[in-house]
């Protein structure tokens, strides 16, 4: 790959970037938790040194009401040249179960290629690669062929909540002609793809309270409400013997694929088997009747119970009919449904289902759109010729599963969403051990670079 | 109440006694919990402080493996006079949710003449009782009008798991006439009642788990099983539409009420408000189709779900497949179903429901059979004198729901089981803000003497 711009960059600097890598990675930047709230912090001002060292300008620290976001732009490129704003995020998801791990968190380390550690790849990674082609291409050209901007998030593991509205008060600031998303993935090196959709959110968090205390089951089971049972009829309840979701009017929006998405989309190569494997030794599939695993978890709206708990837990027996418990749930939306709507039937599906007397709580655990870029677009020819060149091969087009703000990116800078992500199917994002391919994260730094001068028209 | 022999003992002794019961109550003998077994050895010691203050002989502590037994005795009223077994147990229940206790649950308060603590009712207080009788019959009259020995578990809170053995181990030691257990309720003061029969008890751990990490449930939602819904759907299948348990068989050894069972049930006062005041605001009552509350909790067999969990349970949301769970059942069962086909049903339903690939471990958390006492045996007209006694009115025959090791007492020991118990509905045992009414309490520790001196012919 020596005809790629930064490929000798990339050998220069080898070490240098993974001591960065690791240095960003040691910083337990856990946005869920009020207690890492410092190190949400402490993440935010390493990165704007990162882009102080990489001679990106007006970098700065965004206040947002909660973990704060980091800004940097070089703007020399001229008139005539596209505006790109590259968009990652800097903080991390929980890392529970710790007793999974096979080493420490926030102890990076590379075993076999990959970089093991929360955050390695979602989305420490794939920002920090994208921060170094910048880097490099400044080093060795003493210029961008594009205007650029680097807006990096720190509260995207939490569902953005203050993000739309920085992009509203900040909308000059970030204006631009294409936006860059660096935290998805694709099929595998072999098969390199791009998402073009992403899927939107909207999560609750239920609590449901029976009683004023656990009762004792001898002496009141069989006759008094069972919390946990509670719980387990709504949430068993949420699909039907289908697997299609049972709230009202769900698949009422849900637009049909366009013709090059399903084209693309059957030519996926797809192995159960593999697909198990990658997934992490997953026992067996299941969902919607009458859809593929991909079109399943890409293509189709799907509701995802994330956790449920209730009366006691503990080792042994303990002799009661608890009185309390609850549940998070969380709705994939695909286009064209919205948020408000599921939100809607959601709670009239539980007011329905609950019996009279149950105490009920629910809370908004967040809402993201489902977003969709236009294969037409030029830009998307841009990216797809930067994949040709870095992977060896034009990507397939596939939807990402997983939300984010970039709808709200999409929607509020009235820019088309490009998706440059390296990630691949057995990262165990999200969960124990997670992980970044090291050949990925070098091929993304090519091709961030690349990218950027497909982009400046070469 | 000056005609009963205690009345003036128990007058004088008032402070000693509370003053004894807050210092056994300060010991947390949790035996569910591993890092109390010094709590637990401390509550046996104190204990047998207690017997040999009382004048007992013979008194030891027994140890069993697990949590030890204390035992004493006093065996000089002659080869005529019958031999009384009392049992207690003196280990508790955990105290968790912690939060919920208005006082901390092992420092005993006294508040509108309840005794608050863990304990309180179950079963130290109700152990406390029978050994004060005991003192006290031996301080005023030199002697008592029976042979008795006291057994005080240590391991009841957990299944008793070596009491069996222990008394198949001890039996010569432990023969008597009649059993005498006071670790049970009554309907309440002004309708006294004792219990003639035991729901028995079958429990299980289940753990599920289907791949070998949590899933990003944006990349994988849709597609791959879900432990959360695997937890649910186990849990709410349990019961049918009817509120009948699912197992195959279940009800098949349901025995008929006899016809004074039946006529005392239908006599049970029953106001729905008052009762689901008395289980501590419950919302709403369900259960068995067909059968009223009362018989849904005395007389008619149950599936309790004690406890389930599965993912993401903190503050916020995770977006995750969760991969692993789990759920803790208690069947309650009633003459003449038995623990080891109930396990063997609960097997092969949980083997009919698993889908296949899912990774299904069982852990068995106990089992005692059902327990009944007939109506006819002179014992039971000796406990039913007592009771109209202090009571001031013969008392109804129930059934209590709960479960304990009373089935192996009477099996063993080949002896008829008498059940001496003050607790009331709204006691909140195995809950948070567990309670003694103390006007019980003192009526218990008449009553006990009473029973004595009924059992040995007055």
């Amino acid at each position: 790959m020596s005809e790629l711009a930064l490929a000798a960059y990339a050998e220069a600097e080898h070490d240098r970037i993974v001591d960065t890598l690791f240095s960003w990675l040691r910083i337990p930047s856990i946005s869920a938790a009020p207690d890492h709230a410092a190190d949400v912090r402490a993440s935010a001002d390493f990165c704007q040194k990162l882009l102080v060292e990489a001679g990106l300008e007006h970098t700065s620290v965004l206040e947002t009401g909660g973990g704060p976001a980091v800004y940097a732009d070089w703007l020399h490129a001229g008139v005539d040249a596209p505006t790109v704003l590259v968009y990652g995020h800097h903080d991390v998801q929980p890392v529970d179960p710790l007793a999974d791990w096979t080493s420490p968190p926030f102890e990076p380390v590379i075993v076999d290629g990959e970089c093991r550690a929360r955050g390695a790849v979602d989305d420490k990674g794939q920002t920090l690669y994208q921060i170094e082609a910048a880097r490099g291409l400044l080093a060795l050209q003493g210029r961008l062929p594009v205007n650029l901007k680097l807006l990096i998030e720190g509260e995207e593991e939490v569902g953005s909540p203050n993000f739309e509205s920085l992009l509203v008060s900040e909308a000059g600031r970030f204006s631009c002609d294409v936006v860059v998303v660096s935290d998805t993935g694709m099929i595998s090196p072999e098969v390199p793809s791009t998402t073009v959709g992403m899927r939107g959110l909207v999560a609750f968090d239920v609590a449901v309270r029976t009683a004023s205390t656990d009762l004792h089951s001898g002496m009141w089971g069989g006759a008094v409400a069972n919390a946990a049972l509670v719980v387990a009829r709504l949430t068993s309840g949420l699909h039907d013997e289908k697997g299609r979701v049972t709230l009202p009017g769900f698949y009422d929006r849900v637009r049909d694929l366009s013709v090059a998405e399903q084209a693309s989309l059957d030519a996926q190569p797809f192995d159960e088997n593999e697909f198990r494997a990658a997934a992490g030794d997953v026992r067996y599939l299941e969902g919607e009747f009458g859809y593929s695993p991909l079109e399943r978890v890409g293509v189709r709206p799907t509701a995802e119970v994330v956790g449920l708990h209730s009366g006691y837990e503990g080792p042994g027996i303990k002799t009661i009919v608890p009185a309390t418990g609850g549940f998070k749930v969380a709705f994939r939306l695909v286009p064209d449904q919205r948020p408000d709507e599921v939100d809607a039937a959601f709670r009239a599906w539980l007011a329905a289902r609950s019996p009279d007397g149950l105490q009920v709580t629910v809370t908004p655990e967040g809402a993201v759109s489902p977003a969709l870029t236009s294969l037409d677009h030029p830009a998307m020819a841009a990216l797809s010729r930067t994949i040709e060149l870095v992977w060896g091969r034009r990507p397939l087009f596939t939807r990402e599963g997983g939300s984010g703000p970039e709808e709200a990116l999409a929607r509020v800078l009235a820019a088309p969403l490009l998706f440059l992500g390296v990630g691949l199917p057995g990262d165990r994002i999200h969960a124990p051990n997670e992980r970044m391919v090291m050949d990925q994260f070098w091929k993304g730094l090519l091709a961030a670079g690349e990218l950027l001068m497909e982009l400046g028209g070469r």
